[in-house]
């Protein structure tokens, strides 16, 4: 009976102070009950597995050293946390997380006040996690609150994440950054320092070292806040010498202690209160091991990211896959760049730590050396692939649409204005479900639409993308092909390829009797197509048109539309403002043709999680959205 | 005689080849006279001084040890690159910089072949150096091009240059990186290094025994490529060993060499010359002073950035600014800030290296720990902000429109998906005048339409700014308000503030024969009104919106406009594409209202340098557009 109770601590923590109760020894207990919901859970409502099994036992150790939520945990790509998710009050709403209307997959500070920032894209713990630090200094009855901020090895080595190092040590702040290694691909450079040394430097007796120094100097009158700095450069030259090693935090005067074993939860209590309460930026450098807990996703933690559902039991994976489906988009993308790469020698694929996500990897496989990985790091991709354009490469850059964001500028300034033969190859693009409102690729359209010399399509099937893909090899500027995550759409076939002309799009539906026109950018085009189908049985005709092209605009179809037709409605998988019916209305306007239009597309609003087409059913641009759009016109 | 054409070198030079010809002994005179050159012609025709004066012997030891153009040189906020253009064919059009239909202030590879790429925002060149530096490498007749990235020690601290040095040693490449460091922020860290290591590293010793070291390993049968980083590290330690100094550029597997004295061209020349035909990426960190070689300016950097004209023989700058003239729109927010942080001590300021540019400083000045410059880090300043935004703060965030393309994902990850309250105080919006194709604030009006929760306000003249700040201070979102470079219009009250209601437009000049409305958004309106003044003058009677809020649209305005007016013209200062214009059309097509409108602002296309009145003149946005516009109407 004691030894059943044993295996139920969990179901007593609804806060972390329930956490915080708990004797010290019970907590890899804990940390083996999380695990085991983890498995539970995951195994029938699929989520991010390997690295959140990794992060259990920092979870529990922070939460169990700091009086969260007074005390702040930033967290980054924040799909990691899903235990503390579950140590703040959202145990019971966890099998519905990523679910419509459910609890997000990634941190939220409109969830739930334990996430104290929004965590979907790479690298920006630390700049948050900074600025509440340095606030709650300056704010009465905050100051002493703490700041932890917690950052991947990928995710460091992005131009943010380094932003917001190189800045840590500016102005008055104790903030902690604890670096979550799970890869050792920072480990090469500052892995090969020993663990002594993080005893060496967390141990009281260092520490005593360190206050000694600091009141001598004081005493000597040099100890002054404008010397603050260059002293602990010197106290970082000491460690240096001592370690014998070259460490970069430290060149960035930050204060680094590790590597410790991020799995002893004990250990991470211990090292924990040693350094909680010390001041000025410091970084503690854990290895932790990427599905932890769980022997199949520790010998593949790159399959088992994402896994979607599987047997607990055997590990074996539920793929409910058809064999007879369409491939992806990404896998049409990935598939057709080794096509086209075999055939011209100055192509390279692009990508910022994606090759599994966006298909590159079919290019990894085939020609190594004319495939890139930058990391997490769009900016730098974008600006590399404007460099390689500009000696005389074509280069093919695959970024997630709501990524690319990072590197708007590198779009505007390195490769569009110069006119730089890139072709991205936007992926994600609209809605993309589960992963919610920081993944779903809602902006792309609006953000580059306004770009000029940048060519802009979406393909509504898959020979189209290849079509795309192929074409840009003999455009002189960039073009922007963007697509869906999910099933493609259409047969394609291996070698077969056509020239597109910008700005030409097709008619793909035709009745003399229609008087309504829907005119579609990219695969939303499907939606149209069932639409006019089932009215087309209740004898309400409609022509369908693929535009294929926002910019240059297809302004021959668009001026037959205009008078063919009493109306014309717009569909697009991305926000409105800024979009493709808005260059639609645009147009009109300028002709002064005062046709009747219906946009629909994403409205000014921010969209949670759910399946993708729960949401465009929110949206109103799922086939029924579009029936009852074309029967609200009343013609 | 003889003396007189020692004097004349440069006139002989018309090529980078004519430079390659001269005797080594003449550069310091070659040095000598571009600095002349600069002097005088830039006393009379602006442009960006103390970079420029304190690049010139880098910029002839490059040409002169490169083979240039066909070896790249990429430079990095290429206003220091003056003698660049000078000695690559330009030296004749050089007095017309900056103008209009005259070359550009910055390099621009769609002006000479010699300028490899663009370079108007800070920390590019590394990652487009090294994707040329890459390309370079696999393309048949172009294996020996060398690759030369220069990058100041500002430029460094961006997370795009870190990018690219994080990924300089991925894969094979010799780019060759300059680090142009003047003003020592760099030195804090690495300038410690003894002038010796240079010596050391650079000379045939050093080098001597890093090859035999290369020999024995491969005579060991280890010194394959997977090992090659390894044994740079090894090599590096060793370094780090000698100079018992930590290297940040090491610890990324970047050779390092220097400091060296950038000004003495003759060991410039030396130590290129030994290091040009290493291979693997290698730093070159040479220390400079701005405004070297004319006194004034080496005395005040600062102020000699960007001096205007001035009298070359006395330093005495031509401040041509009337007594009575009103203040810069920047001016006016400075100032406004400083009074709210006054009385509300939640108000932050933060700037990205632009303290001076966006007038900030007047808060440096009154409350230094209330003000953050963060370095050339848009990125970080936006997501810095909102973590103090996140901690209660009322963040104010001053950038350059066209910076902020760097933080775009920022805005919408890290500010307003989460509905904090950050004031975005976007300066230099709209056209900029001399600064040319990449410093004009084209598009954040589209990039910022489209993101929900975010409202997005321009003001027509000074005291609209101070309400609009005032007023963002009891929203409880995200605030982006936009204003142009050079003079506010209007007068500001000290202590005077109104609130303001997010979506109230206001009609400002109205008239019963009024047939046609003009709807403007921010201090454009200026065009506006003086072109209805005029036109009045002919009998034709305009009325003026000033709309102030791009989100949300004063839909009142629009719904009665749209009944009252035969036509409308709608002005921004700004692309046509998703901004004011495309917002108004897409609101008339929505409500099936067939107002005639005509758009004026930014067209599609890239826009040079020029005045700002040129400009405007050019995108038929001045008042004579605005006229040509309403009596092209026709009504």
């Amino acid at each position: 009976m004691e030894e059943k109770e044993k295996t139920n601590i969990l179901t007593t923590i609804n806060t972390p102070a329930d956490l915080r109760k708990l004797d010290e020894k019970d907590l890899p207990q804990v940390c083996r009950e999380i695990r085991e919901f983890l498995i539970e859970k995951l195994a029938v409502n699929p989520g991010h597995f390997a690295s959140s099994m990794g992060a259990v036992d920092l979870i529990v150790a922070l939460h169990y050293v700091f009086d969260t939520p007074v005390d702040r945990l930033v967290w980054d790509v924040g799909h990691q946390a899903y235990a503390h998710k579950i140590l703040t009050g959202r145990r019971k709403q966890f099998e519905n997380q990523r679910t419509f209307e459910g609890i997000s997959g990634f941190p939220n500070p409109l969830e739930n006040e334990a996430d104290t920032f929004m965590a979907g894209h790479a690298g920006n713990s630390i700049s948050a996690a900074l600025g509440m630090a340095i606030a709650d200094k300056s704010t009465p009855g905050q100051e002493n609150r703490k700041t932890v901020a917690v950052i991947g090895d990928a995710s460091i080595s992005g131009g943010l994440a380094f932003e917001g190092l190189n800045n840590a040590s500016n102005n008055p702040n104790d903030l902690l950054i604890i670096l979550n290694d799970n890869d050792m691909s920072i480990a090469n450079n500052v892995g090969a320092l020993h663990s002594y040394l993080s005893d060496l430097t967390t141990s009281a007796g260092y520490n005593r070292l360190r206050n000694k120094l600091a009141l001598y100097l004081k005493k000597k009158g040099i100890l002054t806040e404008s010397r603050r700095r260059a002293i602990i450069r010197f106290s970082n030259s000491v460690k240096s010498l001592v370690s014998r090693k070259q460490n970069l935090f430290e060149g960035l005067n930050i204060r680094y202690f590790g590597p410790i074993d991020g799995h002893d939860v004990l250990k991470l209590v211990k090292v924990l209160r040693e350094i909680k309460d010390m001041q000025g930026p410091r970084l503690l450098h854990i290895y932790t091991t990427k599905g932890k807990g769980y022997k199949p996703a520790e010998e593949d933690p790159s399959i088992w990211h994402a896994p979607g559902k599987f047997d607990p039991e055997t590990g074996e994976r539920k793929n409910n896959t058809g064999k007879n489906e369409n491939p992806l988009w990404q896998e049409v993308f990935g598939k057709t760049l080794v096509e086209l790469a075999e055939k011209d020698d100055r192509i390279v694929g692009i990508t910022a730590a994606m090759p599994t996500g966006t298909s590159l990897d079919y290019l990894f496989e085939k020609m190594p050396d004319r495939a890139y990985d930058v990391g997490i790091s769009e900016g730098h991709a974008v600006t590399f692939a404007g460099g390689m354009a500009a000696a005389g490469k074509r280069p093919f850059v695959a970024i997630y649409s709501s990524f690319l964001q990072r590197a708007y500028d590198n779009i505007i300034h390195d490769v569009a204005i110069q006119g730089l033969p890139v072709t991205f190859c936007i992926d994600r693009a609209g809605l993309v479900g589960e992963d919610g409102v920081t993944h779903h690729g809602f902006f792309d359209l609006a953000y580059l639409n306004c770009i000029p010399s940048l060519n802009i399509a979406a393909p509504a099937d898959a020979q189209t993308l290849k079509n795309l893909m192929h074409s840009s090899l003999s455009y002189s500027g960039p073009l922007a092909i963007r697509y869906p995550r999910g099933k493609s759409i259409g047969k394609v076939e291996e070698g077969k390829f056509e020239e597109l002309i910008p700005g030409k799009g097709k008619q793909i539906r035709e009745n003399q009797n229609a008087k309504i026109a829907i005119l579609t950018l990219g695969a939303i085009n499907k939606n149209a197509l069932e639409a006019a189908e089932e009215l087309s049985k209740e004898g309400i005709e409609t022509d369908v048109y693929d535009m294929v092209w926002l910019k240059p605009l297809d302004e021959e179809i668009l001026k037959k539309v205009g008078e063919k037709y009493s109306a014309i409605i717009t569909v697009e998988d991305g926000i409105l403002s800024g979009g493709f019916g808005s260059a639609v209305n645009s147009y009109y306007t300028q002709k002064n043709n005062p046709v009747k239009i219906v946009n629909l597309g994403i409205p000014d609003n921010w969209i949670a999680q759910g399946s993708i087409n729960e949401l465009q059913h929110q949206c109103g641009y799922d086939k029924e959205g579009i029936i009852k759009s074309v029967k609200g016109l009343r013609l």
